[in-house]
């Protein structure tokens, strides 16, 4: 890949090029530092959403139907469907993909599913890198939707600016959001399927945890049924009036601080755990050997390794 | 705490210590690398069994089904209930806690809930330690239970000796699974709930699913129904059958290897993620500050970073 050319083209709103970047962003290739070093001037002006729940809640027909409210109000689109237990983007979602078809002959909306082959930092690095991308080729409002809702989900939808955590009626699923640590994370909740049995028990549920948590701003309920697209308008007002609320508590700077701290954390933890396999690949083989007949701790070993590095 | 006190303690089978030393490993305290090193040569003689599957699909009770057998045969047993995406272990899975109740008296039986408040190294690397805690206790078969089916999920328990993942009878379950990345994790698959209906489909689904992998040996398909405790024979001879594989392969050695490997690699990371607080906290706070604004990208600012450590 001519690196720069294809960041020129990206930067111009090809989707070849973009698709080409995201694919070097998943792999982890060689040319990435440079490409992100390229492509950060032109980013900052995307605000990102994160949708979470568990696989089945409907995650990507709310993603759709936001596509749609956000088209109606000219937004350009970027959505990023991640997969963060797989290493495989186009399989795994592809079903998801071909759902959100009906956007894609739209221009300015650029859906793509995204797992991790080769980034060094996993999925959790390589997800802003991708927003990076979109963000850079012109993408004002970008969507990020994961297929769970494990530890790796909520990182990547917590370092968005509003994070959706979808549910759907029925005894119990309040409660295991709040086992999954969803509560802490959400700034709206979804309770999707909303025309089944169970949507008044569950939002009262989830009013009920709302109140016992201690947090500042209480996140809004929404309750829809995406595949016939009721209560979109409501959500995507929930999403506008938190974004209203952060950048009026000057909240949306602190957070995207936090986010970028933790990011510098993760690349250089990344970076020595490449730097282990590549500089040390056969002390690293002798000491898992000692470690293993229990001659040596693991802590010890690590001891050892951090010392040639 | 006076630590060797606790560990010697611990390798009695006191159940206050073993307790004291888990929470050690949550909170990451500095004792923790002297500990785990007192207590590595009294382990390696546990084997375990990683269960996970999505929230609601049972493993709270299949656990405690397996427990009861396997304490039929004698085994010491040791459960570690494993929540990657919450701080609080108490709470979050005190409701299984509570179900698993009917061993609390067994003195030969600790089932401990557990999550990260203060690991260095997250709930990854925690959780291979407190199955150390277990396994130098006398424990000598461990159950890892997760709450979810994330990426957290799957690397903990890939990291024990037996792969259990459960899955509903219900159209799509086996689908579900498969995007989770489960079809390459797991050794033996347990459809529970199976006196409903869907059963026979869900296992034809994993079998079709299971012929298009490439894998080594397939995985069994064990159904239950583990609140009647239907199946758990069934279960523990799958478990078995796996256990004597791996051992007449050679392939359980190959396999504590790999993690151990692992694990190292993860040390030396979580190593240097600490130090870029602990030694670098002014120069973090700045160059956040020049990436925020856009002056500095994050690689660079990341390279500053490495330089100073």
């Amino acid at each position: 890949m001519e690196a720069q050319q294809t960041v020129k083209r990206a930067l111009e709103g090809d989707r070849r090029a973009i698709a080409r970047l995201i694919s070097l962003v998943e792999d982890g290739g060689s040319e990435l530092p440079e490409v992100m070093k390229s492509l950060y001037p032109h980013t900052g002006g995307a605000y990102s959403i994160g949708i979470t729940g568990a696989p089945g809640a409907g995650k990507s027909t709310l993603t759709e139907r936001l596509i749609g409210r956000a088209r109606a109000d000219e937004h350009k689109v970027g959505v990023l469907a991640v997969d963060p237990s797989s290493p495989f983007s186009g399989g795994a979602l592809l079903g998801d993909r071909v759902r959100m078809q009906s956007h894609a002959t739209d221009p300015d909306v650029f859906i793509r599913s995204m797992a991790t082959r080769g980034h060094l930092g996993g999925i959790s690095l390589a997800t802003p890198e991708a927003v990076r991308v979109l963000d850079a080729s012109g993408k004002d409002l970008i969507v990020i939707e994961t297929v769970g809702v494990g530890q790796a989900e909520v990182e990547i939808t917590d370092a968005c600016d509003t994070t959706l955590v979808v549910l759907n009626p029925g005894w119990g699923d309040a409660v295991q959001a709040n086992k999954a640590g969803l509560m802490e994370i959400a700034d709206v909740f979804v309770v999707n399927k909303a025309d089944r049995q169970g949507t008044r028990d569950t939002v009262r549920e989830l009013n009920q945890m709302l109140e016992m948590s201690e947090s500042g701003r209480k996140p809004e309920i929404v309750e829809t049924v995406a595949t016939k697209g009721e209560g979109i308008d409501a959500l995507w007002d929930a999403i506008e009036a938190h974004r209203s609320y952060q950048n009026e508590a000057g909240l949306l700077e602190a957070r995207r601080r936090r986010r970028i701290a933790r990011e510098l954390r993760e690349i250089v933890a990344a970076r020595f755990r490449t730097r282990v396999e590549t500089e040390t690949a056969d002390l690293l083989e002798e000491l898992t050997g000692e470690v293993v007949a229990r001659r040596m701790d693991p802590y010890a070993a690590a001891e050892k390794l951090i010392a040639t590095l």
